[in-house]
C-alpha cells in the first residue's frame, strides 16, 4: 500500500539544505533529497557571454555533472568519451532557465553566475535537487555582492524551486526515489516561482501517456511539494523576503 | 489584432508532407510547417545498441541538426566546434522519446530505426515539424520491413504529432513561427498519440510563467493542431489505420 | 554498348538549377546532375580569416558535407566520430581553391564569402556538382552586394564549372554515376574557367594507370562537358556577363 | 616563528577519515587534511584492460579530479576544453602507481579496482590525500571482495600512504597547505609502504634546487608524517593487519 | 636567368635516400631532395581495417606530418588543436592511393602496411618526397616479408615515384623549391609507375589557369624526373627488378 | 656479469650531441644515448601564455611526442586517438619545469622558448635525452636573441642536465636502456643544474621500494652522470660559461 520508503504519496522525502559545504565558493549549499545528494556552487564573474557584452545585462548559468560512482555502477568520465554526457546536456539547460527565471537580469549588471551541481549521490530527482538547491547557492552569491557593496539590492525576484511528480502503478506520487522513477509510467518536473507561476513543466510518458485529469492530479501534487520546499528555502536563507 | 502573417491564433501554418523526397532511406520525407522545412530520412538497421543486445527488443532513435544557413545568420557546424550543439542535444532527446512511443519495440524485434531530422530552413517549430515528419518516415520504413517480409505485421502502436503553442502578447496561440517565438512569454510543444494521450508536455515561460488557466487554453489550443496534423499523416501514408 | 542509364558515352546527365532553394542565404541554389542533389548556400560575412586582416583582401571558402542518409547506407555523422570526414575534407579543399578562381578578392574587399555544399542525395559526381552549383550561388552573393550597394561592381572575373570523366570498361565516358565511378579503371575531375583555362586537374588510377592518350580523350570530353555546364550556369544567371 | 595556521614545522594538519561516504562504491571514503577533501571512490569490475586480458592478473587505476569551485576561482571542466587537465593526468598517473603498489594483482585475479579521488576542496596537498584517502577506500573494496566470497582472502599486501613536504623560507615543513606550497622552495611527495620502503619519490625545485642535506631533512619528516598517516588509516580499517 | 638555387629548369635538386634511418620500422628510409627531409617508416601489422576483413586481401595506407619546426615558422601539433590538419589529410590521402598501386593486395594477403611520412624539414615537395621514399621503405617491409618466409615472392607490382612541376614566372620547372612554390602560377604533382603510367596526376592553377600546351610541357618534364628518381629508388634497393 | 650491452654499471651509453639538426628552429639539436635519439628544437615566440601578459616575465616550456614507428611496436598517433599521450603529458611537464630552472624568465623578457623534443628513435632514456638535448638546444636559442641584439646577455643562469639510474637484478646501474628499464624494481629520473643542486628527483618502485641506502646509491650514480653529461653540453656550446 505505502510506498517503496514508507512515505504517503504526497510526501517529500527529507530535505537538508546544508550551507557553506564547500568554503570558496560564493554560494555553497549541500542538498539532500533523501539519498540524493547534490553539491551547489555559486560563482561570481566579473564577465558575461559574447552575446551579451556592451548589453547592461548579466547572466545566470548553470553546469550539471555527476561524480563516476554517484549511481549503483560506475559511469565513465565525459572527457573519457569526449562528449559531454547528453542526458547532463538537457539537465543543465533547464536549471540555467529555471534559476534565470529568479534573477533581474539588468539588476545584476554586466557580470555572470554559474551554479555547478555535482550529483555525489543520485537517488532519483537530481534535476529538481539541483534546481532547489542552485536557487539557494544564488541567493547566497547575490547577497554577498550586496554585503560587499557590488550591487546597492538584490537582483533576486523569486524564490525557485522544483520538484518532480509522477504516476508509479497508477498512483500519482510526489518527488519519486530512483527506484519509483524507473517504473515510472508518467514522470514529471514542476519549477515554479513564489506567485505560484510555472517557470518550466516537462512531462514525459516514459512507458505511457496522460491525460488530461491525471496531469490536474500531478500538478497538485507538485505544488503541495514546491510549497514545502520554498519554506525550507525561505528557512536556509534566514528568511529572506523578495 | 491578427498574426504576424495573418493567421488566426488557432490555425496551424499550411503544412506539406512530401513522402520519398530522397530515393536512398527506407523512409524519407520532406516536411514544411509554413517556412519550415526538415529532411526526415528513416533508416533501418540490422542491430541495436549495446544495452538491448540479447533483449529481443528493438530501438528507435532521432539525430537532428540544421544546416549552417537555415537561419538568418550562418551558424558553425559542430564538427568545426567538437561539439554536439546543446539545443540540438535536447532536441534529438526529444524527437527520440516521442517517435519510441508509436512502436511496439519488442514487435519490432532486434533491429534499429534512426530517424534522421535535417532542417533546411528554419522558421519556427523545428522540433515540433520533425516530430510530425519524423512520424511519417517512421512509419514508411516500418511499412517497408512488412513488404519485405521481415516482419509479419507493422510495429507500429499509434500514430505520434506534436505542435508548438504559445504566449504572444498575451495571447495564446497556435504553431509559432520564427519572430513569434521571438516575443513569445510562454512556449510550449505538446507530443500527443492518437488516443489523444500526452506523450510529452514541455512548458517552459521564457520571459515570464503561467497559471494553470493558461496551461488550459494552451492545451485546447495544442489538442486542435495535434487533431489536424494526425489527419495529414494518415493522408500522406494513404490512410494507415493502427 | 549503351551506358548504365542509357546515355552516349559524352552526354550530361540532366542538369538542374533552382535558385533560391532555401530563404536565408545570400546565394540559395539546389543543383542535380542526374540524382545527386546539393544544396549550395553562401553567406557573406564581412569579417576575414586571421591572415588576411588589414590585408584588404577578401575570403572565399567552402564546405562540403552529406547528410547521414545521402547514400545507399547511413553514414555516422562527423560530430558523433568527433572528426571531419578526411573525403570531405579533400573535396571541401578542392571546392574553396575552385571558387577563389571565381572572384578577385581583392576587389571583394575585407569580407568573406562561405559556399556551404550539403549533398542530400548522392549518386556520384558530388565534388563537382558542388562546384557547380557553387558557383551559382557566389555569383548571386556577389550581384546581392552589387544590388546592395556594398560594391560597386561585382567581383566575380570568371564562370568556373566542373565535371567528372573516367575510363570505365576501356571506354572514355562523361560525368561518371556512382555505379560507373565505383568500376571505373580512372577517375578525373576537370575545373575549368570561361576562358578554357585548367583551373584543377585531379585524375586517378584507381584500378589501374592512364597515359597521356587517354588523358588527351579524357579532357576532350571534359571540355565539351565544361562547356554544357557554363551555358547553363548563364543561363540560371540570366545571361550574366563578366 | 610558527607557521600560517599555528602548526609546528613537523606537525601533520588536522586529519580526517570518513568512511561510507557515499553509498554505492564498493568503498568510499572522505578524507580530510585540514582544508583539503577529497572523496576517494573504490569501484570493482569484472574486467581488465586489453593488455591484462587472459593474464590472470588484476589492475588497479585511479581517476582524479576537481570539482569546478575546490578552488579560490573557478576552473572550466575538462569537457568544456575537450582535454583532461595535465596535472590531473600527471597526478592520476601517480596516485595510480602508488596504488598498485599496495595490492598483489594476481591475488586480485581478472577484474579491475579503479579509485575515483575527486577534490571538492583544494588547500594543498590533494595528491597525497588521495592516496592516503584512496588506500582505505581500496582496502574496503578489497574487504567487500572477501565477505562476498569473491577472495579467498584479500589481495592486499601493503599499507599505503602519502604526505608532501617541503622547504618554505629555508625551513623544511611537513604538510603543506596552499599558501605554503605556493611560496616553497621546494615540494617534495613521499609515498611510503608499512614496511618503510620508498614506492615514490618526487621532489622538485619550484624556486630554487635542494641539496643531499635537505633531501635527508625532508625524508625524515616525511617518514614521521606517513608514520602518523599509516596509523590513523589503521585505524579507519578497525585494525586490520596485512 | 636560372633558378633559385643555380638549378636548370629541368633539374632535380640533390635526392639522398638513407636506408634504415632508424631500426625497429620493417622498412626504414631517410629521404632528402635538397632541404626537403622526410622520414619514411613502413610498418607491417597483421590485421586490416573492417572493410577488408574476411576478404583475403591487405591494404597499404599512408599517414603524413610534420615536425612542430619543420618550417620557418612554428606550428602547433594537431593534438593541441584537436584536427588533423586538413592538408595533412589530403596529403596522406594521395600519399597513401599512390602506394597502393605499387603493391598487389591480394598477394599481399590479410596484412596492412602502414607507410609514416614524418617531414622533419620541408622546403617545398614533401608530398612528392613522401612517395618517393615511402615506396622504397614500402618495398623494404615487402622484401622483409619474402626474406621471413611470411611471403612466398614479392606483392610489389610496379616502382612508383613522384615530383611536382610547375610554373614560375612563366617558365616551367621541375621540382620547385619553397621559394618557388610559393610564387608559382601553376603547381602540379606528377605520381607514376615504371610503366611510364599516371598514377595521379593533380594540377593547380594557384594563381592562375594553365592551357593544354603548358600540361604537357609540365608532363614532358615530370616524365624526365620521375624516370630519375625511379634510377635512384632501383639503385637504394640494390636493383630490385618486379 | 656486464650489463646487456657490455657496460660497467656506472657507465653511460654513447652520447652524442649533433647541432643544427635542423635549420629553421633558433636551436636545434639531435641528441643520442645510444639507440635513443631525439630531435629538439627550440623556437623563440614574441608572446607569452595568458597569465604572464603585463608581467614582464618570459616563459620556457616544452613538448614531448615520438615517431609512431619511434618503438618496437607502432603506436597510433594522438591525433587519431583525440587525447594527448598521459605519458607524454608527464614527460612535457617534467621536461618544461627542468629546462625553466636553466633559465633567468626575467631577464628573458616577455618572450616565449618552446623546445619540441620529438624521439626518433627510443631505446630507454627518452625524458633525460630529451632534457640534456633540450638544453643544449635552449642555449642555442639564448645566444641567437643575444646575437641578434634582443637581448644584451644571455638569460641562461645554470646548465641543467639529467640522467635515469635504477635497480635492476638488485644492481643500481646508470643510464638504463630498454630491456633494463623494463625489468628494473626501481627507476629514477635525476635532473641536476651545474652547482650540484637537485632542479627534479623522481623515484619510482615499478615492482618494489627502494631504501634510503639505495636511495644514496642512486644518486652517487646519477651524481656522475650528470657531471659527465654536463661536460659534453658544454662542449657542444663551445664551452660557454654561465
Amino acid at each position: 500500500m505505502s510506498r517503496y520508503d514508507g512515505r504517503e504519496n504526497n510526501q517529500l522525502r527529507p530535505i537538508r539544505i546544508t550551507k557553506n559545504f564547500t568554503k570558496y565558493a560564493e554560494g555553497s549549499v549541500l542538498i539532500e533529497f533523501g539519498d540524493t545528494k547534490v553539491i551547489c556552487n555559486a560563482t561570481v564573474e566579473e564577465n558575461v557571454p559574447p552575446f551579451l557584452r556592451e548589453s547592461g545585462s548579466g547572466w545566470v548559468t548553470a553546469e550539471y555533472a555527476m561524480l563516476p560512482r554517484a549511481t549503483a555502477s560506475r559511469n565513465k568520465r565525459d572527457i573519457n568519451k569526449l562528449k559531454l554526457n547528453p542526458r547532463a546536456t538537457e539537465i543543465q539547460r533547464l536549471i540555467g532557465r529555471a534559476l534565470r527565471a529568479a534573477v533581474d537580469l539588468e539588476a545584476l549588471g554586466e557580470r555572470s553566475i554559474t551554479v555547478d551541481c555535482d550529483v555525489i549521490q543520485a537517488d532519483g530527482g537530481t534535476r529538481t535537487a539541483s534546481i532547489t538547491g542552485g536557487f539557494v547557492a544564488l541567493a547566497m552569491a547575490c547577497q554577498r555582492l550586496v554585503e560587499e557593496g557590488v550591487l546597492e539590492k538584490t537582483p533576486l525576484r523569486h524564490y525557485i524551486s522544483a520538484i518532480s511528480v509522477g504516476i508509479v502503478d497508477g498512483e500519482p506520487m510526489l518527488d519519486l526515489c530512483y527506484v519509483e522513477d524507473s517504473a515510472a509510467e508518467v514522470d514529471m518536473n514542476i519549477v515554479v516561482n513564489d506567485a505560484g507561476g510555472f517557470v518550466e513543466l516537462q512531462g514525459t510518458g516514459e512507458h505511457g501517456t496522460f491525460s488530461q485529469e491525471q496531469l490536474h492530479q500531478l500538478l497538485a501534487l507538485g505544488e503541495k511539494g514546491n510549497r514545502e520546499l520554498q519554506a525550507l528555502q525561505k528557512k536556509a536563507l534566514d528568511g529572506l523576503e523578495l
